[in-house]
Parts: C-alpha cells; sequence; structure tokens
C-alpha cells in the first residue's frame, strides 16, 4: 500500500474532506425492493428498525428512525446534503427509511436499491475506520437475518455491479490545483484504468462541484473488503500527493499571483449580496485553498464546512426555516455566509 | 440658469468631483512660447515669478516655484495627475515652470502653449469660487504687464480657440449610473450641440476612466466669462441632476442587485493583491457610487479620493519612494488600498 509513506500527511483534513464506506446487503426471505408489496416493504423496515434499536442499551437513544415517505421534499434533500441518504433514496416511492446515528456518522438506508445499505461516514481520511464500523453494523445484522449469500458470487444485490462484497468506499478530495492544470484529466485516465469510478459531490451523474471529485471503487467481485480498501487508499495518498505538489508548485511560481486569486474569491465571499449556489462552490473552494496554503488565516476549515453544508438549497431553507425562491435563496445564501463568517 | 433651483444639490461632492477654471494670457512684448528664445522664455519666467512673490508680504511662502526642465519625469507626472500641470506641460522642451499655491489650489503655469496659464482648482462644485479668484490672480498680472489684447478679439492666444476670454471653465463629473444604462451617449450628443466639450479625466484625447467626465466650454468668444461660467454650471446642474435620477431609479428598481455590484468591487478593491491602474479606477468608480448612495459606510469620500490620487502611477512611485515596474506598481497598489483603508 503506497499510501502508507505518507500516512502523517494523509490525515491532514487539507485535501481529503470525508471518507466513506457503504454495504449493499439484502434478506434472502424478500424480493428485492422494486418488486415487494407495500405489507413486505412494511415489514422488512420494522424488523431492520427493531434490530438496531436492540442492539444495545443505548440504541434507541442514538439512533433516529426516519420515514422518507413522511418526509416533505426540503426535509428529504437535507439528508442528501449532508451525505445521510442517497439521492435515490430522497425519490423513493416505495416505504423506505433511514436510521441514522445522532452523530451522523452512521446511516442505515432501508428499502434503496437494495434492502439495506449500511454507510459510515467520517471527516478527512479515515477510510479504514469507516470499513471497521460498517463491518461490525453488517456483523450485527449477520447475527439476526439471513443475508442472499451465493457461495460463488457472494453477497447478491439488486444491481449486478454491487454483487461479491457489495462494498462501496470512497473518499471525497478537493483537489484545485489538478483542476486549474489541467492535470486532473490525466487522474481521470489512470483511475478508468484502474476500475476506479470518479465522481461529483453527491454520486453517480453529479457535478463536481467546487472541485470535489468523489473516488471510489468500481469493483466489488474477487477482491476482499481489505484490498478493496487499500486500493482506494493507495489511490487517494497519490491523488492527494499530486494535488499537493501542484498547489505548492503554483504557489512558489507566482505567489502574488496565486495570492490574488485567493483574496479576490474571500474579498467576492464575504462582501456579495447575492451568491447562487454555483458560485458559493467555486468561492468556497478557493477559501478552503486559502486556508489549507495558510494563505487565509481568519477563517477555520469548520466554519467553512459549515457553510458549505448551510449554503446548499435545502440546508438553507432548513436553516432560514421556510420555502424561499431560488432568488431568495441568492440572498439568504450570501447573508448566511457573512453571519456565520462573523461568528 | 437652471442649475439654480438644486443649488444645496448641486454642492453635495457626491457627483462632482472638482471645479477648475483657466485663463489662459500672452505679454504683449514677448513672441508666443513655441517661437521664443531660451533667453526670452527665462526671461519672462523671471518676470512672471516676480509678480507672484511680490504680490503680497505672504505669497513668497505660499507658493513655491517648480522648473519644470529641473524635473525628472515621475514628478512632472505627479504634477499631471494632481490636475496641477497640463500634460503638455509635463513634456514641454522649453524652458517653463509652475508656480503653485501650498494648498494647491492654484497653480499658474508659465510657458505652457501660452505664456501665462492661470488655474484655479476646487473641490466639489466650486466654478463660481474658482472663477472669482482666477479673476483675482489676472488682475494682479494686469496691473504689472501689458497683455496681448486686441479691441476686436480679446485676449489673444496661441491656439485661436482660446483667443477672445481666454477662459476655460470645467467640472470633473462622476457619472456611473449614466455610463452603466447608456445614457451618456445622449448627454454626450446634447452637450455637442451646446458647444459643451466633454473630456476624460486628464482633459482632450484621455479616457474618462473611472467613469470620470470632465465637461468644458468649447468656446470663448463671442460670451462673457461670466456667461460662459453660468452656463456650465446650468449644464453640468442638469447632467448631475440625471445622474442622480438615475442612481435612485437603479437602486429602486432593485436594490440587492445594486448593493451586490457594489459590494462586490469593494471586496475585490480591499482584498486583490494585484491592481492595475485600470481596475483600480473602474472599483474606485463602484466604491465611490456606494459611498454617494448611504451603501458604503467603512470608508469616507476623503480616503476614497487620496486612494485614488496616490494610486496613479507616478504619485504610487512617489509615495513608495522608488521607481516601479509596472508589475511591482500593480502589487504595491493593492498593498497600499488596504493600507489607507486601515488607517
Amino acid at each position: 500500500m503506497t499510501g502508507d509513506r505518507n500516512n502523517n500527511d494523509v490525515l491532514k483534513p487539507d485535501i481529503v474532506i470525508s471518507s466513506r464506506v457503504r454495504l449493499a446487503r439484502n434478506l434472502e426471505r424478500y424480493p428485492f425492493p422494486f418488486r415487494m408489496s407495500r405489507e413486505q416493504s412494511l415489514k422488512l423496515l420494522s424488523e431492520i428498525k427493531d434490530i438496531v434499536i436492540k442492539s444495545s442499551a443505548t440504541a434507541a437513544d442514538n439512533f433516529y428512525f426516519v420515514d422518507i415517505q413522511k418526509l416533505n421534499p426540503v426535509d428529504r434533500q437535507v439528508l442528501v446534503e449532508k451525505h445521510l441518504i442517497s439521492p435515490d433514496l430522497a425519490e423513493s416511492q416505495i416505504e423506505s427509511a433511514a436510521i441514522i446515528s445522532k452523530d451522523e456518522t452512521i446511516s442505515i438506508m432501508v428499502n434503496e436499491e437494495d434492502h439495506i445499505r449500511i454507510q459510515c461516514l467520517y471527516p478527512g481520511m479515515q477510510i479504514d475506520a469507516a470499513w471497521q464500523l460498517c463491518n461490525n453494523l453488517d456483523k450485527l445484522f449477520e447475527e439476526k437475518v439471513d443475508y442472499a449469500f451465493s457461495k460463488d458470487f457472494g453477497y447478491l444485490t439488486c444491481c449486478p455491479t454491487n454483487i461479491g462484497t457489495g462494498i462501496r468506499a470512497s473518499v471525497m478530495l478537493h483537489l484545485p490545483a489538478l483542476v486549474m492544470t489541467g492535470y486532473i484529466r490525466n487522474i481521470l485516465e489512470a483511475c478508468s484504468k484502474l476500475s476506479i469510478a470518479v465522481r461529483g459531490m453527491y454520486g453517480e451523474n453529479t457535478e463536481a462541484a467546487g472541485n470535489m471529485f468523489q473516488i471510489s471503487n468500481q469493483v466489488t467481485l474477487g477482491q476482499t473488503e481489505q484490498e478493496i480498501i487499500a486500493n482506494i487508499t493507495s489511490v487517494a495518498s497519490q491523488i492527494i500527493e499530486q494535488e499537493r505538489t501542484i498547489r505548492n508548485e503554483l504557489y512558489k511560481q507566482n505567489p502574488y499571483r496565486f495570492e490574488d486569486k485567493i483574496y479576490r474569491s474571500l474579498g467576492i465571499f464575504t462582501n456579495a449580496r447575492i451568491m447562487t449556489s454555483e458560485e458559493c462552490m467555486k468561492l468556497i473552494s478557493d477559501v478552503r485553498l486559502g486556508i489549507d496554503m495558510g494563505i487565509i488565516k481568519t477563517i477555520d476549515r469548520n466554519t467553512l464546512d459549515k457553510i458549505m453544508l448551510l449554503t446548499q438549497p435545502a440546508n438553507l431553507q432548513k436553516t432560514i426555516g421556510k420555502p424561499l425562491s431560488p432568488e431568495e435563496r441568492d440572498l439568504r445564501r450570501a447573508e448566511l455566509i457573512r453571519e456565520l463568517i462573523k461568528r
């Protein structure tokens, strides 16, 4: 694992935004969700909920159960923006749920594409820890239910791309220097050859807003979970190293030009009165780069992370406390940025 | 005079940057400057200097005498940027001078295109006061020397466009709303019909940097000085009124859009690390508009005026204390803006 060399670097939260592992699992006794009757869906929901709640003395207090069908579209989108449920689950027409830990590290989606999707999400480069936590949850379920499992293929999933381990391990990387210089194309090519998927911020078919790229394994079959985790970690480490090298080179080449770009974005970020979601993500990318490079010292990474989440359309409306038209959102977004920075 | 209606408004320093009057005068006993011998130039210089210095007990302390030939190019340009000498005088190849009052209100150029150019410059709308001061200085000279004067044509000048009164009265107007909406074209047309010249910030053939327009009389013959002053005042008042109306309309139409534009410029103005002279003037225009409209309260007009002067190429080099390449100027300009605002 080439990443081992730079373990300290890799743990720095400057390029890796978050690490996530999810396991796709199905129960033997039920048809796949898209073929389930309403009764079966409800029965499965209650069965899974019970397992989680009874898993420990404090579990009932540590998890909340979200009935997707009962949520309004804004509340669903809030969970998508927090990466706690998938865009697909948010649009689900069948009885489905998410069982989410209060610290928002664990989200167990029920009746998404598969019966169960166990997801663990950590900030920074903590892919191993996320995998460990997933594995423990997986064992918990395995004691209580019979998973659909084949000796030949491993875990059976609704979509054949998930069959085998049912694992998807991903890291969210902030890669502005690779984008700026165009080297991101080489990365995308290399990843494709290594069967690593590169996606935008909210998974499949989403844009890489704010220079955020999610890299994850494409292969779930023929490799152990450990191999998959090690592979993603290794590829991520190499991308991080390249991004960091290019950042330093760009800064060294023309420090004034570099700082000028960062500070202009900061100036607009903290002064604009109207800001679209798209522009906001672009500016956040520049400001984050400025913080990472030690150029901006007046805003910390936690504040920026908070801004990045709360300025997303649904979270913004949730924060303001009422539905907002896109025009109102652009005003309130700009206002909220200033407020959060002032605090 | 239609301007009388709004006299209070007109005195507000929000649109009129400065008022200036200059008189072109020549002495009977000398050929025009471009035909003078070096001896004649020097003799005239000393004669004019004497008149000024002996004009009062304190005159020697209140004026400084600038020998243009002895100035380096940066120091000449400093005076041009301060509007104390003309670009032509700065490039003069003959013995020429400027006699400048310490408060920089009066500048008497000697051996520019004409023997004497008496100029009085006041901030805001003070064209009458500038004319009164010019007139007093004119009388002072008239007592001591014989002006080249014709009963038929009035004061004789080197260029026929100045013959007659030899007066040029001008006001510098900041017209961002007229430029933004394109109405400035109508103004330019109307002015041309009224024989009013509209020029950029540094007179003939200069650009209207930062939406600054200098309007002045084209006709010097066939009208009295009072009529010329009244005419310029009236035209200026009408332009000011239109600019103010359009500003208010634009703001009312979409206050958020208006404030957004102002604040974005403020954000770049106070954060950029590299700034060209051209961009600086554009941003100053937006920031000035923001101050005028009561949107920006953290910077006052005096600070902005100071920035506008000290970020001009020559004044910038004078302030920093050494010659700077254009690239260095762009860095130091951005730095100086932040420093001046912080004070």
